[in-house]
């Protein structure tokens, strides 16, 4: 590999372009302006949007490199937005200092999603050279900011007649999932979709004395206990909210034969799981259709009073949770919303005041096994990779991916490069050199394949 | 008042003696040798302890003065640790800055404990030049250090042979208490005791990624969230844990008819508890009853996961709580402690690593309402307010007045000076500087009448 590429990638993973925290504004401008320098380089065309539903949101880089009308034109996906990096203390290098270790890119967003966006850029570099000047393929590109907040804004946008226009394509490729293991790569062809909300409990305007207090009146962590405890059975793993399951698509009894052949050990899985001592979930079902084809609702944070340490003898004045649904088709992201939003409302204490709200929300996807350009993709990773790849479910969520099938009709083929142990949205994130290596000619030879006549 | 008593107790509240958090320490040893250099000047001899529970612990400070053998012996309790301060930004003046405003003096202990404990010295100082050398009462003073803690190291102290030898004493006194209300002074007879603890759970090392193992792991959260919903019913304000009310001793139809004559009005007591909307607890019990004379078990933290601003799609690595119990006559903290730990190891899911610790214990009081010293007590509050005192029970609890009861057989006299919305143990914490003006001439009422012979 050119380590230009390598070294251009480090300047990407050196921006903190985290997405959910306002004051990385600029940074997620500094991202688009790396983005921009590149692709022009290439030739690309290159504009910035903002998404109409967020005015205050981050850029959407579109760019367009169209060599011949008659050609296949290729729509290419990704997001230069990163997670947040905190708790800061359990990095062993700082996560916007890139750094190679054991064969390994340590980095904020080395595999979620800067590294394997990458993946891309270095693929068109190279294949600029030996295509010179007359492409095979045209090539438009759409690089979001709003990915780890929801990607509410791109789904927005491409609701648009005229971005619907703009984004026509064969078909769109997305490098933002993963192998199975370290030598066994996986088309996607299922996403799970997301609703998060938030809820707010507020008993007083400041934390009273537990002494004075205490029996006297409703305890707001005691009520979100309660009403967190009633939208899901930590017993049985079941979510409680009334129709929460009503459009979930069940497994077909083929899809349980392919997922059961799909390589997976319960206790290497749980290693991955930061050492977690036992699965648990859904009766019925193993744990890879747990979590990749069954929806969930997760408390994804949760907090109130005293959190010090010792003991302080309050009653919190607020007590608050972050929940979240992956939902699966045909869930609707929206009516699972309001579903859950109408139950708490309906099981709220009336001793207090209890209020929620919608962060965001995407819709889950389900993609045909067999198109053309996904044989391409079968091919490209089977001849790079010596492997072929099998089908599999994500767990994950991609909006993006939903809302090109609902709106624009174009199918995305996920060629993702990411290990299982990439420690993805935690501490000490990282991507393999080797897939990054691999992954850039993989998606060289994917796009040869896409250039051949049918 | 003499501006001095003032000035002094400035001095003492600048302290941050913060006895939960171990980088306040060597602030514990400032406000002992502020104290110190106060008694000696009074002519008192003072001496240091460490508790022999807490070798690491705050020093016990112990004065004495004696006069004549044959005079009566008071031991006056108090505590100049306080709480933490945060959340700091609610502050309107800094905590350990103290200030005066609309006739209040503002800083963190102003009420709790060292305002009040400062009226017990200034009555001294004052009374000091009424009687010269010869004192008409022998003064031993025990001002500890861990009463935000718990008390556990003094509660320990009290058990030593040596030191129930040396804290002999007629009577206690303590001003750690309140007012009903601004004109309705009382004397609290009963306290309620604690027991605290801390609830772990443990899932991983690490946030594990919610699209990637949501589904296939117990959530700490959702598990945390079933433990403590299994501890107590918030819909009927109960605590679920076997055994919990065995002890308890019932009001008696007499108790609830003095009780009932306590002015009180759920609107206004609403109003005190930071504006909450309704007040909640047991059936069958009027506030104040729910609030000083019934145990509870309230939540007085919880925490885990991404409590940021945005969304962070995690299941958090780990999830905890801090719970505590008021307990009443006859619980035994150690008791409840060992109900609570039990059953929670009897409740938590297999799937998931659950402990628990105690953090501190002290046990519930209460006193004979028709003792001598009683009787002084409520003339000297009787004359100084011109209101006659109303007997009532403590939410709170001050575990050292159970240990000088069950240790030493010394009862004490509750002669507190805050009033409801001090704020203590919050933001904001006051005391009205009428309250310590006239506290300092009660006190000096009392301790004549207690120096008349009988």
């Amino acid at each position: 590999m050119d380590t230009q590429h390598l070294s251009s990638l480090f300047e990407l993973l050196q921006i903190p372009s985290i997405s959910t925290l306002p004051e990385h504004r600029p940074d997620m401008q500094r991202a688009v302006d790396f983005l921009i320098q590149k692709l022009k380089k290439l030739g690309f065309s290159c504009e910035t949007f903002q998404a109409q539903k967020h005015p205050q949101g981050n850029p959407i880089l579109f760019a367009e490199r169209v060599s011949n009308v008659d050609s296949p034109t290729v729509l290419i996906y990704g997001h230069y937005d990163v997670q947040p990096a905190d708790p800061l203390e359990e990095w062993v290098t700082p996560p916007f200092e890139p750094a190679v270790r054991d064969g390994n890119i340590y980095a904020r967003g080395a595999t979620d999603d800067k590294g394997q966006l990458y993946t891309h850029i270095a693929a068109l570099e190279d294949l600029a050279v030996e295509w010179g000047d007359s492409w095979p393929l045209n090539f438009k590109i759409v690089f979001e900011g709003e990915e780890e907040m929801g990607s509410e804004g791109i789904s927005a946008w491409v609701q648009e007649p005229a971005v619907q226009e703009k984004l026509k394509a064969d078909f769109c490729v997305i490098s933002d999932t993963g192998f199975l293991s370290a030598d066994q790569p996986a088309i996607e062809y299922g996403l799970r979709g997301l609703t998060y909300m938030q809820v707010d409990v507020k008993l007083s305007e400041q934390d009273l004395h537990s002494g004075l207090y205490g029996g006297g009146v409703l305890n707001p962590a005691h009520a979100l206990v309660e009403i967190l405890n009633e939208l899901y059975d930590a017993k049985t793993g079941k979510v409680l909210v009334p129709g929460f399951y009503d459009q979930v698509k069940e497994l077909t009894s083929d899809e349980r034969t392919d997922l059961s052949k799909l390589p997976h050990d319960d206790h290497e899985w749980l290693k991955l799981a930061g050492q977690a001592q036992s699965t648990f979930g859904e009766e019925g079902y193993t744990t890879l259709e747990r979590t990749t084809a069954r929806p969930t609702l997760e408390i994804n944070g949760i907090w109130g009073g005293f959190q010090g340490e010792g003991q302080k003898t309050i009653i919190p004045a607020e007590a608050h949770a972050k929940i979240s649904c992956r939902l699966v088709a045909d869930q609707d992201p929206e009516d699972i919303a309001q579903k859950v939003t109408s139950y708490i409302k309906k099981i709220a204490p009336e001793a207090i005041a209890v209020s929620t709200k919608v962060m965001s929300t995407g819709y889950p996807s389900l993609s045909d096994r067999h198109s053309r350009w996904m044989n391409n993709a079968v091919q490209a990773l089977a001849s790079e990779f010596e492997v072929t790849p099998l089908f599999a479910r994500s767990g994950g969520s991609i909006p993006v991916v939903a809302s090109l099938q609902r709106f624009l009709g174009v199918e995305s083929i996920m060629l993702g490069y990411g290990l299982p142990d990439d420690n993805l949205h935690a501490p000490n994130e990282k991507m393999a050199m080797s897939q990054f290596v691999k992954g850039i000619e993989c998606n060289k030879r994917f796009y040869r394949l896409c250039a051949q006549e049918e």
